[in-house]
């Protein structure tokens, strides 16, 4: 990569932070209706931003929602297509009185750039294209060819974006995902996420006697629909925070011995969890450290359980219901319909009598994971280690994003996560910033990742 | 007994029912401030009611509540002394729209006298009054000696009568107490309750990570506490519904052959408990009979439990705590002090790693029985006898009245539970009523059971 392109970024600096500004500035809140029209705007200027750098076949494409914005650069004849995709839409801001500087006023404080979207993820979305402006204006082409897909309703759970991609299967064709809308572990640490969890929620419902009883008086008699809910729950789990459900891990790809050791180099302790977290002690899944049990063991949860009086004092009631819900984490190959279906199989085998137990499937994604080893990954991995010196992290989530399921059960291609944010960058929050450190290491980043995915593809 | 009682009370009829709409008129509501004089007034109404018939020492005794009325006649040389107890206080009656007749206009329909108080406790109340007269305008002398202790705070929890019993003990003491304040099993079905169980309610405070968690971030790695929670409580029974905590059932009278017998002669049956309750079968302890298990056998029951997410959907969430409210209900010898301990025990022996759990006392309440073959309560059911001409029923309560638990343990002596209600009568409901057949039948039988108990003990 010629030395001219990082000197561009730097000379441009200003200039680049002049127009994300203007780009933070749109209140593009996707949750709100009196923000529809700014969220159009917002759209409207990703689209003029990437007309601007040369891309091409720049469209808004209208939706149910908010509209997505496409464009692409094709002229890299038997180079990789790289599909990027990002989202122009922001949180709300509320309470607007924890904000130290107003959210739609970006303003520079201590290297960081503060304002609503300026890490999550205006901010990435906008390096991804002043970094392939860099290298076209330096060089007049690029290393590979891109795509862009650029979505205003990932703040709302991207209820159209599914369908959307399905519809353009052909126009979206690539041979990876680049996606840059999460964080590095830690600030100097780069970072790449090459694995996230899929999500299987369910909900219990037990019935018993047709309305509330008087504890004293029927008390011992029939089953108490909360007792009932409980042996049910209980027995999800056995005494070695395994999940006893039958089937449950058949599908569960285990760890590697290289990733295993890679995991365990991270040098990540229990102790720092435990102060963090305010438990007596960490509790898992036996024979996996805590990182594995985040990142590559399947989970089973309660979100919450209720049923009965939950007041001051006590009322001595049977309640007539009782409830759960339940989320489990899936990683690869899991399905999530067939977790949901093995665990009303165990629902239906572990239910006591004397009550009625329904099972309903609320939620579902799939886990995803790109091998460690792919050569999208390593490139990546390789382009960090350029520019910020220090050896890349490999790391896996422990969360879902819907998204990603749904690229990678759609496109079938690889996806690689380059996220620039911290961890502490407050997005979601008041004060949502974004250190410029990250900005500018960012950009050389990724422009070093196009001429490395150009030789290794 | 002498024909001329009964004679009295049939001839007196007329006027003894427009006596009690008289009480009945007074709207003395406990629990509502705006009522406190009415509740004074009724409390007045009573002991003008008691001096009327002849009873001496009355006297209106103030509390930090509401007052307690007494009085006594204790001329029968060498007989028992019966301290009767009741209450003149009643519950609210909202919603008013629902009832047919104004709560405090005394109406009678079909044989049925329909008023707020007419069954619970006035009607009872004034019952023992009018029988007392009977015997004495009729015999000019007592086959015993009574006391009266009325008290204007029944309905809302008694929570000034233990420390007026117990400063009160010698001027109340007696050979046996007894209260019409319950009901019979059902029409034409005397039934004389010789037990009640006693009652420890406790709470269970999982903690588990100082604030709630994310589930993808952190689920696996720490103890969920609603997984904790559902341990412990799952800890608490077999698969033979049988209680499993260490000692609980070791201070528990078994049922004596006599007993089983009379409650099997009983007949109630399975199934119609199953159609009352909605429930697909009855469910409960192995070994015991539905009546067995609601009568004289311990349980322990949630009455409710919280944690986490409730509302519609799904939230990812490890919450930072759950909740679980318990109350056993006791029976005879269990103290439950000694089980909330035990209670405690258990939990902690039970508590899995990873969380903190506190268990808190929150009400309690002895454990009350007479036994079956008491003198006093085999004069009771011969009395019933005479009156009704069909076996007495000797039953158990499954519930706890707190103030017969006080009276077992202050006064020390036997506690007969002559009910004259019946189950269907709407007490703090709207239309509340009281069936004038046991009006009727009810004075004649206390009669009865005054001259049966001068020979019996």
């Amino acid at each position: 990569m010629e030395q001219a392109i990082v000197t561009y970024l730097s000379e441009n600096r200003e200039k680049h932070l002049n127009e994300l500004k203007e780009f933070l500035a749109i209140p593009s809140i996707s949750s709100l209706p009196e923000h529809k029209e700014d969220v159009q705007k917002a759209a409207q200027w990703m689209a003029n931003s990437l007309t601007g750098i040369g891309m091409e076949k720049v469209e808004i494409h209208q939706t149910k929602g908010h509209p997505v914005v496409t464009g692409e650069w094709l002229k890299a004849e038997g180079s990789p297509t790289v599909l990027i995709y990002g989202h122009y839409d922001v949180q709300p801001v509320d309470p607007l009185h924890l904000w130290d500087s107003p959210p739609f006023e970006a303003e520079i404080r201590n290297e960081k750039i503060y304002a609503r979207g300026s890490s999550d993820d205006k901010g990435q979305v906008f390096m991804h294209v002043k970094a392939l402006q860099a290298i076209l204006e330096t060089t007049g082409t690029l290393p590979i060819n891109v795509k862009f897909l650029i979505e205003g309703e990932e703040e709302v759970g991207s209820p159209n974006l599914p369908s959307f991609v399905e519809e353009h299967k052909e126009k979206l064709s690539s041979d990876l995902i680049v996606i840059s809308d999460t964080s590095m572990m830690e600030r100097g640490k780069p970072t790449i996420c090459y694995g996230l969890r899929g999500l299987c929620g369910v909900q219990i419902d037990v019935k018993g006697p047709s309305s509330d009883l008087h504890s004293g008086l029927y008390g011992g008699t029939i089953h108490n629909p909360i007792h009932a809910l409980v042996e049910i729950v209980n027995s999800f789990h056995n005494e070695k925070g395994q999940i006893t459900v039958d089937g449950f891990y058949d599908k569960v790809q285990e760890l590697s011995a290289d990733e295993k050791e890679a995991y365990n180099a991270l040098g990540i302790k229990d102790e720092s969890f435990i102060k963090q977290l305010g438990v007596p002690e960490m509790y898992g899944e036996e024979g996996y450290t805590t990182l594995e049990r985040t990142w590559v063991r399947p989970t089973l949860d309660v979100n919450g359980i209720y049923g009965g009086f939950q007041g001051e004092g006590i009322k001595t009631v049977i309640p007539s219901e009782a409830h759960a819900k339940i989320t489990c984490r899936l990683v690869p190959d899991q399905d999530p319909d067939e977790i949901a279906a093995l665990l009303q199989e165990h629902v239906k085998a572990h239910t006591p009598p004397g009550v009625t137990v329904n099972v309903s499937l609320f939620d579902k994604g799939a886990p995803f994971v790109t091998p460690f080893d792919h050569p999208a990954i390593q490139a990546a991995g390789r382009a960090y280690e350029k520019v910020y010196n220090v050896p890349t992290s490999y790391t896996r989530g422990g969360g879902s994003i819907p998204i990603v399921a749904t690229f990678d059960q759609i496109l079938e291609k690889p996806v690689v996560l380059m996220g620039f944010g911290l961890p502490d960058e407050n997005f979601h929050a008041p004060n949502e910033h974004f250190h410029l450190e990250n900005f500018d290491k960012g950009m050389e980043t990724l422009c070093h990742y196009w001429y490395e995915l150009e030789e290794s593809l």
